[in-house]
């Protein structure tokens, strides 16, 4: 840090395995993704390209290869998984982990209707082959189910292999655990807590007033995901009581 | 692309009559330009200089020269054909257009009042020098017309020599051919699709839900305008049905 | 400019008292501060590195040596400040500053309680080591204060040193001089222009309505602060009488 300010909330160093800052790339050029490691690679713990960016994305092998070299891990969007599997390529999906290096992967079923069995099995699966990371929620806003239903899904998955599982949210943050407004569904978050370990959850949380809410319900080291780019500085600064929404939150902690 | 998915619909090679990307740049410095060319250029048909930000940039020649060794095509935003007229300068355009050797332009009422046959006229001798992308829409949230008039208007321009027919939305997309809450006016476009051709249209249709009601109307080519540079990666993937919000559409399509 | 339009309002040159363009950096790397510069750098007269950003952001010197060698000036964000006053902390503060150089810094007390003699009396003791600029509102959308009292503090904070006084609004536009849904309280403004000079008045104003909204009530040459790094451009055409948002408002002065 630039200087000295006393009662500041400590991060661990990475790679951890709580406090994780998981970004969104959703069209990088090359020179973006090395600014963007120059001023946040630092806070930065692993970026997801967003969806199935990938497909259009040129010069996609360079870019896996800055952000290696940087030592970010990356992983393509649950949506590249979903586009595979309803087509029946799941195999052709392994071999293109495998061919581009990948090291992590994500099994989401935010699109499409799978009996989750059969998801979990994709999980199994993918995890003999990498670091999985999977996915609970939908895309549809309309579809939404109880905090019971969310549990015992993740529960699931943890089980068949995830090392984390993300609560969705999309780029907007207006599905999933959160309402069309943006706002968090506070009680679905709260019961969700009452069963899954809270460090084995990434949160997508892209708008502010989400970062805030859990940083504030969870401290300042929860999980948060589908952060932008531009917004990794803010967000470290937040978590750090360092600006106006968690001034008082971290002061009243250390007094 | 960078693997092989089955059943992704097709896209016409550029220079492309239908399925235009046209982006607007609303003030990229030059090392920008050539970050959007990087991960963009491909997937971008044309770009424009937004409204009259083309006065108050430095060094404007090296910007349009980089565009131009992409193969991109450019053209200065309505608004600054309308503030030369306004000021009785239309010559001086002219001279402007050639000078910096602009091989398009657009013409535009979005926020002067001119009779329509005045602008006809102006469509008429810009065709003599240069490609004519014209608009039509108020940027006035309260000027209204109905759809018989937009149809009227669009028939006309295009008579005069308009090269494609821009409707209205502005960067927020809130006016035109949107209401203040960026909801499509879905009556007005229908009327306008049963008496223009669609090709010969270019919807601005900056906001994401725009976009995808756009694709599922008309289908993966339609004419989109105002991108916003880091959305055109994003837009790609919505027409290739790759993204949430398509995936349903185009895996129906193909079933 | 790039061409020659008439009538076309006239801005003071840098550096100037009126007419201020404050940018917001919340986190740009090295090379995007460049970027900034190269298409922006002209029309932007101060940076500030938004609230506690400083603390987080790596090659800080780095980053300031680039601004001061485009000649623009730069200060650390108000909650820094308030960071270290409510640690007790503020002797370090003035060595931060000297350690880097900085030749402002902004006093506020948006997150944190303090007694308004108080905070005048840190104005008095910067304001021997640096330029001061100080911020009047809370960052509580709930502390909302009448008029009267904006005055009064403003008064005695310019009586007490600052050469600059900010009207509050954040990042986002929508507290201080606005209400939540980023609407001007104009009431307030008004009144407070009927005993502080305007030109001794940062106005934040992040969004376009905002500027709008000041450039028509106050003209060309209002101080506007907040402003992304993207949409300086924009601003200036706002400004000029170049945007639709303006277009009619300078043609009407002209004529």
């Amino acid at each position: 840090m630039n200087y000295k300010l006393n009662n500041i909330p400590e991060r661990p160093v990475k790679p951890r395995q709580s406090g994780l800052t998981m970004v969104m790339d959703k069209g990088l050029s090359l020179r973006q993704v090395e600014d963007f490691i120059d001023i946040a690679g630092v806070h930065t713990d692993i970026v997801k390209l967003g969806w199935a960016t990938s497909y259009v994305t040129p010069k996609l092998k360079e870019k896996l290869a800055l952000y290696r070299s940087a030592g970010i891990p990356t992983y393509f969007g649950g949506t590249l998984f979903e586009a595979f599997a309803i087509r029946n390529q799941f195999d052709d999906y392994r071999r293109v982990l495998e061919e581009f290096g990948m090291e992590y992967a994500e099994v989401s079923d935010g699109s499409m209707d799978i009996e989750h069995d059969e998801k979990c099995e994709f999980i199994r699966k993918l995890a003999e082959q990498v670091t999985v990371i999977s996915e609970v929620g939908s895309k549809d806003a309309a579809k939404i189910f109880a905090p019971y239903k969310w549990i015992a899904l993740m529960k699931a998955e943890i089980e068949a292999g995830s090392w984390k599982v993300i609560a969705e949210a999309r780029e907007g943050g207006n599905v999933g655990i959160y309402r069309g407004t943006g706002e968090v569904r506070e009680g679905l978050v709260d019961e969700i807590l009452t069963q899954i370990p809270e460090e084995t959850i990434i949160w997508e949380a892209p708008q502010k007033e989400q970062q805030v809410w859990f940083i504030k319900l969870i401290g300042t080291n929860v999980n948060l995901g589908n952060i932008a780019p531009a917004e990794v500085i803010p967000l470290e600064t937040i978590r750090l009581g360092l600006r106006g929404d968690t001034f008082d939150y971290f002061l009243n902690q250390v007094k």
